[in-house]
């Protein structure tokens, strides 16, 4: 489901230099965090042993067998592969099992997109098979182009473009006096989770929803089509969720609860996920008849696609009728568990996951990213029957049903709540992988950490460490402001985790520090969620000698055999102190931005300034007269930050100051320290996201928001609201330090 | 000829305030610059009588007579449109002449392109009759797609896409290893002026040059294509000409002399101007079917156009053949010249001008200001009648042979030098109208002068001022950083003149105080220089009832008369002076910004990023190392600037004070002031350019480069230029300085 951890690589570029504990040039001196000298040494030659393990051609191999046929949820090889992969994970001697839920699943029973007038022309909504592509022609076990959680229905009326359908350019719609009451959206893919489009549609009075995916984004203004090139095909349609995953992700009838064949569900009716329109996805090939019919005001420059047109926003004459009939059924969905018990500290666990579910054959999305888990898991067991104990229970889970809405990775998550809990230490997730630089995004008590294992994992290209890559180009991208932190700053920074991929559940709703990890940046392509994204597509146009793959295996394998082996589990603060430090500032930046912008256009319209621009052949509706935002009370949130800081210095230095740190109670601890970042209340509006530091944004759906409670209440202009939220995380932080200085106590002792 | 008129209102936003001796609201006291306060109040009621003539009624039917045949230079219709204009002007008692001169037009007698491998496609280089638009169909009498000056060639090779064809694409195109050597180039229009395009080609070895217009740029990714809308249709096509005016406008063959009959000539063989490689524009409809069978690197993203192709660079493997061969013949150009004589100052002339030649029809270039001017000519001429006396001569003047490379206007400036170095004291130019905003570029020292005008003429749309209604949109338009000087500062900024009309030769060549002005910013269109910009055009999508003619007629006709009828010319020096700084603080910044480029580049070598950065399956070419830019002493700029502002401040503080300043002497130095901004050795490689605070950039065309030699010495990194260029920068600028005192002396005698 993950089209935006690659795009995570170049959000995690930024300002303001920290103080930091781990050497820079750590392969000068073999001293691992958590470990002693002796254990540090061992540690480096297990893990020397476990990158060698992963072999491309397997990987190639376990593609070909898992991409075969479609294998979506409800299907005989999604069934069939969670079986294969059972049966390898025993093969290799590991405990495994399968655990099954129950979901809602609907799937397409009638699918009908017409232009009615002017002239008529009927969608064709479905991906032509291609010559020399053997899969892209097993029509028959597809699942054809739609949007999973759509309501049923069947409305005609006048169509209006919305760009990418996000509250921003409803607002331009406004200016331009166009209303979507009673109106068919069509929207393009792009600037936004797709699932937000039919939302905001539906708040704004719309009636259904279309989503195409326009040339511009990922057709042939990127690159050749498929086949010749890697990019979307006229015909290519991206599939997708629609769920309203920011207020909770998983089973929409079993909210906060493990979907279990006995759970108690809500009825349909009552599941407050699914969409409140109809919504549909489209090919360009079927998006342009009804775009080219569109008049009205001509769309802003920033709307404009590739097709060739010219893009008008609407209301019509443009008319089309839309409809849609589900079949609402309830599937099982299987989620792959495998156990490689621990030793002295097998109560904490470390776990690795990757979903194996995909809308049509998946070969990008997520198998070549699941071949990369399998081989870690096939490697550890080597490194097992080699003597090698892992001090952490290390268990793989390979997850049905994500695409559908995170469903494995969160029913699981519910059902074992406690547990996990209890237990937890570090969820490390993959989605996906490609060709080019590492990204990481995750939990900052992890980004030190991380650096260690960038410096230690080879580029399959250049030879260098993915880290001085990694580093070395964000030096080439970055802006003159940010190149002197890139050269300074002890660590790489890493990205905030969104949502998008099965790490949700872990953090936001558990607090479970997390991790999601995959390579990309030198590919590029246009088969996302489409019948093309198969192994023949793969093997042609992304990593296609699967060295990024094997890549991928040894950074996430030796993240986990550090954090599984190490005496201390190696969390940092310092770093995480810094990014809050970021976060606070931006926060503070977003209020006075917001206020600016209102006080300009309060000035402006005393000034008359917008009946003097209006050019009388046009409309231009004036913008709202707005309250200028009172000020807000950053203080308790700056104290706390500060405290923060001064806590995670403390404990830094009695850390490395302890020759002989208590490592059992600091452990108990140091799990702790995500699990007090999370607020049982919840965000605003939607309980079930806990955590106070990171979550995918209300209007965003993906993209993260860091700060949530705080940053979307001033974003949405709910002054009190972000008042009381910046009580809340000040809380949270008073915490963090509060625990680490409980752990400096210990040090101390 | 002016694509750029309109462009240029955008470019005149930013910072800085300073003195101005002008109230900031005139309207509330009857004072006018340069005038005693009976004068003034009798100069107003003369303006108001004049601003109530100008007929939008006249100027369409002189839109619909001078538009209704294509009328180039050579053809019967320019002929009869010039006897016609005089007619005009003698029926209103003016005192009317043509002038000719003969010069060299080539015309095309060969014109082929044709894509040879793979496949064939024979470009059609023609614009089809549109139903409905009557003088479309005038194809006997039309000039086809060509551009004028381009070399006879027969040449056949491979393709490549170059962008824009400006210095940076061909710095991308070796950043992929792309050579043009031996290829014909394919650039698209835009980016800068089109004869800059050739010329650069050559210089990279290319051996033909074709343009087109892309869709994006003005076809239908900007609006419905004509008849249905304003923009571009499939096969419009953009002529103009190729000339190297940056070097030298006017008649090639007589460089610095007026082409009369019995000019001495140069050989066509060392015409300088002419292009060096074979060069054609084509429409998007002939254009992508050479675009759609090229390979090689996907073009940038910045360079893809709205064409439904994926971009490639190539080369190849489209090859094209180009043949063209043109009849280089003499033709007979006419300049139309009307005088209202002066009385007391009558040997001082305000010139007004516009061109009356175009492409084909015409309509909107350059009839739409054409007939602004005529009504300008009527109505003082009516106030003649009414016994209006101007104080100084106004010669109106029609320009021919604009198109081809400013022959009219130049010829007659290179001819007349020594009787307008000696009397004119400013040039008003305009050059096509449309609906909008008041656009006005020029010297500096008339910025005051012409916010006074601003304050007087009213909006047909908003009944606003123009100066309001330009205001209130600055604002609109502008960064939050530059709007406090929009709100503050005494007077809006006026634009610089680079060229691209008939100002060129008076401000660049002579040093004569010029103006260009026209309005626009609420039309647009894709018809600039195509048969399509015609009558029906003009009426159906730009100023179509005419009321910005008349705005145009006021504006330049108000400006006009209180230029002449001042008892002292109202020249003002702050805002010239504070102008200056900030051209002083931009070349600062432009060398700071090269340095560190340089210097970031020269880092990134040494620190290994494009190996680092490379993807192997693409090709990347390190860029060239470079020695860091030597620190330029910019203090003789700093001092001349600071010494220019100190005595512009005590010539308005003498001014001001001066209950009658001695007019004669003072306006005698006053026109001197424009004058001694010229140094007689002119700018490095192109002695004809004059001026050193005003020129077309050598690699622009149209666009202008302020403080020129300078400037373009930093951006060519020739340093030692750069140095002795500051030295002749701050000569000039002192001896405007020194000018000054010697006004403010005779003010305080």
């Amino acid at each position: 489901m993950s089209s935006t951890s690659r795009a995570l690589l170049s959000l995690v570029l930024s300002s303001a230099a920290c103080f930091a504990a781990q050497p820079a040039t750590p392969h000068s001196d073999a001293s691992l965090r958590g470990y002693n000298s002796d254990g540090a040494r061992a540690e480096r030659e297990w893990e020397e042993k476990f990158r060698a393990i992963p072999s491309p051609e397997n990987m190639r191999e376990y593609m070909r067998r898992l991409s075969a046929y479609p294998h979506h949820i409800g299907s005989p090889y999604d069934k069939d592969n969670a079986e294969w992969i059972l049966a390898q994970f025993r093969s290799w001697g590991l405990d495994a099992h399968i655990e099954t839920f129950r979901v809602l699943f609907p799937t397409p029973k009638l699918r009908t997109l017409e232009l009615v007038a002017p002239g008529h022309y009927a969608a064709k909504l479905a991906e032509p098979p291609v010559p020399g592509d053997p899969t892209s022609s097993q029509t028959a076990q597809q699942l054809p182009p739609y949007n999973a959680y759509s309501i049923d229905g069947d409305v005609t009326g006048p169509l209006v473009y919305v760009n990418y359908g996000i509250p921003a350019d409803y607002e331009e719609l406004d200016r331009n006096g166009i209303s979507v009451k009673g109106a068919l959206v069509i929207a393009r893919y792009g600037g936004s989770w797709r699932g937000i489009k039919p939302k905001v549609a539906a708040e704004h009075g719309a009636i259904g929803c279309i989503i195409y995916s326009d040339p511009k984004d990922d057709g042939y203004a990127q690159g050749d089509v498929f086949p010749e090139g890697a990019w979307r095909p006229p015909f290519g349609a991206q599939r997708g969720s629609v769920m309203d995953m920011p207020v909770y992700p998983g089973d929409p009838l079993t909210p906060g609860i493990g979907a279990t064949a006995d759970a108690k569900r809500l009825p349909i009716s009552e599941a407050t996920t699914l969409t409140k329109i109809p919504v549909l996805p489209v090919s360009y090939g079927d998006a342009q008849p009804l775009l080219a019919e569109l008049k009205g005001p001509v769309a802003p420059e920033a709307w404009r696609g590739s097709l060739p047109i010219t893009y008008h926003m609407g209301p019509g004459p443009a008319k089309v009728h839309l409809a849609l009939k589900f079949n609402w059924d309830m599937v099982d969905i299987r989620d792959v568990i495998a156990t490689i018990p621990g030793g002295d500290d097998k109560d904490e666990w470390i776990i690795r996951g990757n979903h194996y579910d995909a809308w049509v054959n998946g070969a990008e999305d997520p198998i070549s990213a699941q071949v990369a888990l399998l081989e870690e898991a096939r490697s550890m067991a080597e490194l097992r029957k080699q003597g090698w104990q892992p001090r952490r229970t290390v268990i793989f889970t390979a997850w049905d049903g994500e695409e559908e809405g995170l469903l494995g990775s969160t029913e699981w998550v519910e059902q074992h709540a406690a547990e996990l809990k209890q237990h937890a230490a570090v969820y490390i997730n993959s989605d996906g992988n490609g060709r080019g630089f590492l990204g990481v995004s995750g939990s900052h008590t992890l980004e030190q950490f991380m650096n260690g294992i960038e410096r230690d994992v080879e580029d399959p290209e250049t030879k260098l460490s993915v880290r001085e890559r990694l580093k070395l180009h964000r030096i080439s991208e970055a802006k003159t402001e940010d190149r002197k932190e890139l050269r300074n700053r002890a660590d790489l920074r890493i990205g905030a985790l969104g949502s998008g991929s099965d790490y949700t559940a872990f953090i936001d709703h558990l607090g479970v520090a997390s991790l999601n990890l995959g390579y990309g940046g030198e590919d590029g392509g246009g088969i996302y969620h489409s019948a093309y994204d198969d192994f023949y597509w793969y093997t042609h146009f992304a990593d296609t000698n699967f060295v990024y793959g094997r890549a991928l295996a040894q950074t996430a394998g030796t993240a986990a055999m550090r954090l599984t082996d190490a005496d201390v589990l190696p969390f940092q603060f310092s770093d995480f102190a810094d990014t809050i430090h970021k976060y606070v500032d931006e926060v503070k930046a977003l209020w006075k931005e917001k206020h600016d912008e209102i006080e300009e256009r309060d000035r402006e319209l005393d000034e008359g300034v917008f009946p003097a621009i209006t050019d009388p052949k046009k409309v231009l509706v004036p913008p709202k007269r707005e309250e200028i935002p009172p000020y807000l009370n950053f203080a308790p949130l700056e104290t706390a930050t500060d405290t923060l800081s001064r806590s995670a210095e403390a404990f830094e230095k009695a850390f490395k100051d302890s020759p002989q740190p208590p490592a059992q109670e600091l452990n108990a601890k140091l799990m702790e320290t995500e699990r007090v970042l999370t607020d049982a209340v919840g965000l605003p509006r939607r309980p079930w996201f806990q955590h106070q530091i990171y979550a995918p944004g209300f209007y965003t759906g993906y993209g993260v928001k860091t700060l949530p409670g705080v940053r979307e209440a001033i974003e949405e202009k709910h002054w009190d609201e972000a008042s009381h939220e910046i009580e809340v995380v000040s809380a949270v932080l008073r915490n963090e330090a509060a625990l680490l200085d409980e752990m400096t106590a210990l040090l101390k002792k």
